[in-house]
């Protein structure tokens, strides 16, 4: 006999806490036909009771108290939405080891203490979900969970950060990053304090989560190595569009030899790359696995609508195996990979830089790179200011391990001819 | 206390049953640590036991006879990878009665008898599983049925015959058709008898499949009117790359008013559309979901292996529900909705013909179009051949009726300046 109802306690009430609110209650027959009984939510908690939300929440369900959802007997399924590691961090924790079963989007709590977490709610026996903590309304946690069991995965190349997807689609139509970044504030994709996206900090978390369950082995956002986009000009683009290239923020780890590598970057990819033409706020999922070959997930990376889609895709799974009195335990068999320093990891790169327009520039700088073993692929040196008799020099070199080509910069830097080394990029296949 | 192992039995042992076989040896270990227990291939039914195959059988595995698997009590899974419809869907209905779990990979028979074998694994209290059915290592059984449950599925347009894209993709490089067919059968990826393929029937049955879990209702092969590539030229290329479009073969289906809309053709997609730069023989599927916006799934839809890949998860989530003793039944709850005849569909439409090269020609054309109210979007007009006094006129039509389209080309076509309708496809945004 299936309950006559599910009780569900939410933590949050903002942008994607009111978003599964609206979506619990709108489709609520239909997502009672899917589950096998009603699903009721019971509590929610806020920090500020009086505040107008996007969706009207009678005033008996909303509790200031954690201890109202965590401490009730009467509620199994916890949804936290609220974001940011604490308190949201203890709360799920909390609620596991009171053997309730627990929802989250929040991948800065995933990222940072999911094996922890994981391991938790194996021990107490309930599920923990969380396919909205990356990719919004793409199922791409689901797909790596159980879709790919069979496939070895060799690597993910990903877009995963809308926010800085469309300062960069702005920057490819000639616009520059201060003027791309204030559009993206005004529209609301962009915070006023735009660090966490634009220095690539969201996109490691992300790329931790999934590189974790690609890899079978824990990778903490510690151990992704990540740059922003802060110093990318309207010029590189023109460069790399110039060369056949477009840039995008990549976050990409692959399996090699047995070790993780993991980095987010701004990075050139070829125009015919899968991932060079998601535009604006869309993020996409590129997985090689040894059975499939490519795989993509493509579509809304973030915002209430799609998040909510995934929470409430998780929340009817637990509340199946919920009635059906099973749980889908995380599978932590994996053999252990260690991660490798991004230093000793390999690429090639673009690198921009301003030089003395002078004779014997380029042979300095060449010394200086083949002195590091780096060798280059193409050059194009543009005269930029006749005044100044100063030109713009783009290097293209072939693959160099990162410690090398950041030693060498900084010998050219030294160099009296080098007035400033502009950007260094990654150039992917 | 899990089983020491779980018993399959497999039905066929061609292509995707010997990757299949292959997976479930290599991948013996971490299948095993997923599902919580070993899985043993128990028996392989095949037609020829003597007959070379990809992957070594030990002969005490082989069988010719059904019943050896589909009476043996001690195989709780049936995996069928023999294709088309009989005998396979009597053995599918056989196991599923025995009350045996089912994994397939068979859409002929999921699209013919989908609605039929989803009640009777719900009666006996089975799985029956059919991710490899459709898009081979794809995910998109999985994501229409749990990953969008909160959606309500508005459209889905895709690629999903590997075949006719791998075509039109060489067509596009100016390849004449029979070139590109020619091509296309000695890489293998076209029969010997191209027609299930180039005709659409194989997509129209992958469509009804998609569908049926997207729209929640049934939608039968018959239900899907499906037009083939056969008749395309390298010119229709030509002109759709001029007017900025490429063309693909389309499966499209979409809820209207609370009907269902589907078919398979031919069909010019902007340049930026998101299925235009989908290449050879990849598929991909996009999904218009209320709460995702857009979501888009893209990989290999054929092959041993990525087919491989989607009966292994299959075969996982099975035995771990297996164990666990739970099913995941196929929800038909949704509220049944009529399939709209083809012929009242809309769109804008492309049409190519040849005519007399004289004065009043496309007057009289238009004066038949605009007498079935379809009016025209733009005409290229090119000479062709002065010798035959002939010209090439391409028509695009704002949208109309596909009824009053048909009606019209019958009526141009007994104009005596007309001397053929080369061609008709449908326009898409």
């Amino acid at each position: 006999m299936p309950p006559t109802e599910i009780n569900i306690g939410l933590l949050g009430a903002g942008v994607v806490g009111s978003g599964t609110l609206d979506v619990l209650w709108r489709r609520r027959e239909r997502i009672a036909a899917a589950v096998g009984c009603p699903l009721e939510v019971r509590r929610v908690l806020v920090r500020d009771p009086g505040r107008p939300r996007p969706v009207a929440i009678p005033a008996g369900l909303l509790t200031t108290d954690p201890s109202a959802i965590l401490e009730d007997p009467a509620i199994p399924i916890v949804v936290e939405l609220m974001g940011g590691i604490e308190p949201a961090h203890g709360y799920i924790a909390a609620a596991l080891r009171a053997g309730k079963h627990v929802v989250t989007a929040n991948k800065d709590v995933i990222a940072t203490y999911g094996y922890e977490l994981f391991r938790l709610a194996n021990d107490r026996g309930v599920n923990l979900f969380f396919e909205g903590s990356v990719g919004g309304g793409i199922p791409v946690v689901t797909t790596l969970r159980h879709g790919l069991v069979a496939n070895q995965v060799g690597a993910i190349q990903a877009i995963i950060n809308g926010t800085t997807n469309y300062i960069l689609t702005a920057m490819e139509q000639d616009r520059d990053y201060a003027d791309a970044l204030r559009e993206a504030q005004q529209l609301g994709y962009a915070e006023a304090n735009p660090r966490n996206d634009v220095e690539g900090i969201d996109a490691a978390y992300k790329l931790a989560i999934l590189s974790t369950l690609a890899f079978r082995s824990e990778v903490r956002p510690i151990d992704v190595r990540h740059f922003g986009i802060t110093r990318l000009q309207a010029k590189d683009f023109r460069y790399a569009a110039e060369m056949g290239y477009v840039i995008k923020l990549i976050a990409a780890s692959r399996l090699l030899d047995g070790q993780i590598e993991a980095g987010v970057y701004p990075a050139l990819l070829p125009r015919t790359h899968h991932l060079a033409s998601v535009k604006g706020v869309f993020n996409a999922i590129l997985i090689d696995g040894d059975q499939i070959d490519t795989l993509m997930l493509y579509g809304r990376g973030a915002g209430a609508q799609p998040t909510a889609s995934a929470v409430v895709a998780d929340i009817c799974t637990v509340a199946r195996d919920l009635i059906r009195g099973v749980v889908d335990r995380i599978d932590l068999s994996g053999q252990p990979r260690p991660v490798v320093d991004f230093d000793d990891t390999e690429s090639r790169y673009y690198i921009r830089m301003q030089v003395a327009d002078q004779p014997g520039v380029l042979a300095q700088i060449a010394r200086v790179l083949g002195d590091g073993r780096i060798s280059i692929a193409s050059v194009i040196q543009k005269e930029t200011d006749e005044t100044a008799r100063s030109a713009e020099l783009v290097i293209m070199t072939h693959a160099a391990q990162h410690r090398g080509v950041v030693a060498a910069l900084e010998a050219i830097g030294h160099l009296a001819v080098v007035r400033d080394i502009s950007n260094v990029l990654r150039v992917l296949r």
